[in-house]
C-alpha cells in the first residue's frame, strides 16, 4: 500500500540542514568508518509509568528506499554550499547499515535504546531527523493511547482526532499508534485503508441542522442506516434521548438503533439521566457513547463514578498527547570507528557502546551488546545491509497483539531499569580518558 | 511543486467516516441543497492575544484536486455500509463551490470565520475533516511564532523543529507557517525546496564526538565551511569557546567562524561568558546564537535579562505549540436551503448565516454578508465555481509580508469583537422559532 508521507520521492530531503554539511565535512576529511547511533527516550514524562515503541515499520520503509533524486540534487546545489563532488556522493548514497531494534508495541524505558543503526558514518547520520520525527510522535501516542485503553477497563475506545491533529501524517500515524496500544477503530477513513484497522462513526451535528426537526432527522438516518448510533445533544441532549424513544414508538417501525452518543456537557449526569429513561422504554440495549474532549484522566473519572458509558470517542487529547505534546527523544552517537563515544553537556549525556536491554519481572538491565545477563533481551536484528529481516515485517495485528501482552505482564510496581557492570565500566573509562 | 501531503491519489478518503455516511444518507433523501459551512475559532487559548489564520493555500489545493479514486471506491465497497448507487455518485463527486476566506497571515479572533465554504451540501460537508486538520495546525504554529518573533525583538529567528514535531507533514507545514508569521528560516530541507523558505543549519553534537578532541573537529569543520556557526557544548561550553579563540589565534588560520551556538546549560550566564571570551580575544565580530528548548517566554527572559545573544533557535516548543497543542476549531452549518442554523448543545453555539468581518482601529464587527458595517473587510473571494481565483495564489513572501504589515497595525489594548445589529436579530429569531 502507497504511504505518501514515506514514499515521497523527496523525502530524503525530511532531514536537518545540519546533516548535509556535516556529511560534506565528513566526506572532505574523509571520515567513513562504521558509526553506530542509539535511538532513545532521555526521560518518561510524568504521568506516564512506561512508553510503547512504535514507529519501526515507516523507518525500516524509509530506509529501504533512501535516496536523492535529481531534482533533490538540483535543490542542494542551488544552496551554493556543496561541492559537486559531494553531490555526486550524494546521488550514490543508499542505506546499506544494520539496524537493531525493540519490537514494536514493547514497553520501554528512559535511556533504553528502540533503535540502534550500524552503519558508515554519512548513512547512520543523514538518516537522524527522520527517525527521530516518526519515532517520537508514534511512540508519544501509542504511549498516551495505552493509557486511555486501561482507564476505559474494557470499554470500547475509538479514536477520532484526525480533524485536529497535526496534519495529515500524524492523522494517519495517530490513528496507527493507538491501534497498536488497544484502541478497537478509527475514524480516519484512510487510516482504514492503509492500515486494515476497523473504522467507525455515524453522524455530525450538521446532520441534525439540515433536517426540519431532530426526530425527522433521526428517522431518515435510521431508515438508512438502522443499526446505528444517534447524536442526541445538538439541541438539548435530554429531548434528544426522548427522540429516539418517540421513534421507537413509532408505528410500523422497524427500531434496530444500537446506540445514542452525548458530545456535550455534563457527561454522568447526562448518560445517568439518559439510562433511566432508555431502560423505563424498554430500550435498555440501545448503548450510551461518549465523546467531547476526552482523554485518560476523564473518562477513569467517569468509569470510577459508575457512569452507564460503554464506549468512548477519543479524539485531540489523545492525539496530540496534549499533557505532554512532545518526548525528549534522542539519537546519538555511541561509537565510531570501533571506540565508544558520549556526550556530556549538562543533562543530555548518553550511554556510550553497542548495547542490548534484558527484561525481568521486576527491572531491566541495560547492558552492553556482548555481555552476558539475565533476562530476556529487547533488541533483535531486523535489518541487515539494508535489507529488512523477517522480525522487521510484522503485521499491525500482530504488533497490536504483542503490546497487549507485553503490557498486561508489566508489574504494577514502577519497573527498575539498572546499568550493567560492563556498560558501568566503560562509562568510567570514558569519563577517565577524557 | 508536488505537495505529496495533499496530493496523494487516496486524499479523498482523509476524513472521517461519518462524513461518508451522512453523505450516503442525504444522497438517499434527496438533500443537495446549497449549504454554506463556517471554519472558526471557538476560544482564543490564553497567553494568545490573536491567532494568525493560516493553511489556506493547501485547502485550495486539496479541493481542485478533490477526487475518489478507483482504490478508494473499491475499499469503500468493501465496507460492506455502502450502496452501488451511492458509489456511482461519489465518484463523480467534485468539489465545484465558493470559498470565502481571510487572507493567509491576518490576525484573526474567536468567532470570526476563518474560511466560509458555499457549496451543494454534499460536497461542503465531505471536505471538513481535512479543513480543519490543515487549518487548526497551521494556524496554531503561525500564531505561536508570532508570539516567539516578537519576544525576539528583531533578533534571527531559526525554525529547528522537524525531528520532533508529530509527523513529517506537520514538519512541512510547520516550517511554512513559521515562515509566515515571520520566522527568517528553517532548518528543514525538503521545506527549503518546496516553499523557497531559507534554510541553515551547520553541526551537530555528533560531528563533535567523530574526531579526537573538538579543537579538532572545529578546525576540519572551518576549513569546509568557513564562516560557520560552531557548536561549543559538546563537552564543557567555556572550553569550547576557548577552543574557538584557540583555532582564531593558530598560525595561518584564515579565521572567518561567523558565530558560535550554546545549546544547554544556563543560557544567559554561558553566553555572557562567552560575549566576555571572544570580546576579550578581539572577536567581538563572532556571534552568539542560542538553542535548547526554547520558546516565546524563554526568549523573553533572556532578551529581558540583556543576555548577549544575537539569534535563537527554536524547535518542539513552537512547532508543537507546547503551552496549547490544539485549538478548538469548529466547521458548522451556518444556512442550508437558503435559511439561517444554529446549534445550541452547551458551549458549542456557533453564528448563524453568511457573514463578512469588518476591522477597526479598536474592534471587529462580524455581520451579515451583505449588510453595511464599518471597517475593512476581511473575507475575500478565493474560489469560484471550484476554480481559484487570484486572490487565492498568494506566494509565500506575499503572505509573510501580508501577516508583518497586519500585525503591525494591531492596537497594544485588547482588540474588541462586537457582533453587528442584523446578525444579533438573526440570532434572536433563529432562538424563537425553535
Amino acid at each position: 500500500m502507497n504511504d505518501p508521507w514515506v514514499d515521497d520521492d523527496n523525502a530524503a530531503l525530511l532531514t536537518d540542514l545540519y546533516q548535509l554539511t556535516m556529511l560534506q565535512a565528513y566526506h572532505r576529511e574523509g571520515l567513513g568508518a562504521e558509526a553506530v547511533f542509539d535511538l532513545f527516550v532521555r526521560r518518561v514524562p510524568e504521568h506516564r509509568d512506561y512508553l510503547v515503541a512504535c514507529g519501526l515499520d515507516d523507518v525500516l520503509r524509509y530506509l529501504e528506499r533512501f535516496r536523492f533524486t535529481p531534482a533533490a540534487l538540483a535543490y542542494l546545489d542551488s544552496l551554493d554550499r556543496f561541492s559537486s563532488e559531494f553531490l555526486h556522493f550524494l546521488a550514490d548514497l543508499r542505506f546499506e547499515g544494520d539496524v537493531h531494534a525493540v519490537p514494536e508495541g514493547t514497553p520501554v524505558y528512559a535511556n533504553e535504546p528502540i533503535i540502534e543503526v550500524v552503519a558508515p558514518l554519512a548513512q547512520a547520520q543523514i538518516i537522524e531527523t527522520f527517525l527521530l520525527n516518526q519515532v517520537s510522535f508514534q511512540t508519544m501516542v501509542a504511549s498516551k493511547a495505552a493509557r486511555v485503553v486501561a482507564a476505559a477497563e474494557g470499554r470500547t475506545v475509538v479514536e477520532f482526532g484526525l480533524r485536529r491533529l497535526h496534519g495529515t501524517d500524524a492523522g494517519m500515524k495517530a490513528a496507527r499508534a493507538a491501534f497498536v496500544a488497544g484502541v478497537g477503530a478509527t475514524s480516519n477513513v484512510l487510516a482504514g485503508m492503509v492500515y486494515g484497522i476497523p473504522v467507525a462513526g455515524t453522524m455530525a451535528h450538521s446532520y441534525i441542522e439540515t433536517h426540519d426537526s431532530e426526530i425527522d432527522a433521526f428517522r431518515a438516518f435510521a431508515a438508512v442506516e438502522p443499526e446505528t448510533t444517534l447524536l442526541v445533544d445538538t439541541y438539548d441532549t435530554i429531548e434528544g434521548v426522548r427522540n429516539v424513544i418517540r421513534l421507537a414508538r413509532e408505528p410500523d417501525t422497524d427500531f434496530r438503533v444500537k446506540a445514542i452518543r452525548l458530545d456535550s456537557g455534563d457527561l454522568a449526569g447526562l448518560a445517568t439521566a439518559a439510562r433511566e429513561l432508555l431502560d423505563d422504554a424498554d430500550l435498555g440495549h440501545v448503548e450510551i457513547f461518549a465523546s467531547g474532549n476526552l482523554d485518560e484522566y476523564r473518562i477513569a473519572e467517569l468509569v470510577r463514578g459508575g457512569a452507564p458509558i460503554d464506549g468512548f470517542g477519543v479524539g485531540t487529547r489523545m492525539g496530540v498527547s496534549d499533557d505532554h505534546p512532545s518526548l525528549d527523544t534522542a539519537y546519538k552517537l555511541v561509537r565510531y570507528a570501533g571506540r565508544s563515544r558520549m556526550k556530556f553537556s549538562a543533562d543530555k549525556s548518553n550511554l556510550p557502546g553497542r548495547k542490548q536491554v534484558y527484561r525481568n519481572a521486576t527491572h531491566d538491565v541495560i547492558a552492553l551488546h556482548d555481555e552476558p545477563a539475565q533476562g530476556r533481551p529487547l533488541l533483535e536484528q531486523v535489518m541487515a545491509g539494508g535489507k529488512r529481516l523477517p522480525a522487521g515485517t510484522r503485521t499491525l495485528q500482530q504488533i497490536a497483539d504483542h503490546a497487549r501482552r507485553e503490557i498486561a505482564t508489566l508489574p504494577d510496581e514502577p519497573h527498575r531499569v539498572d546499568i550493567s557492570p560492563a556498560l558501568a565500566a566503560e562509562i568510567e573509562l570514558i569519563s577517565q580518558l577524557r
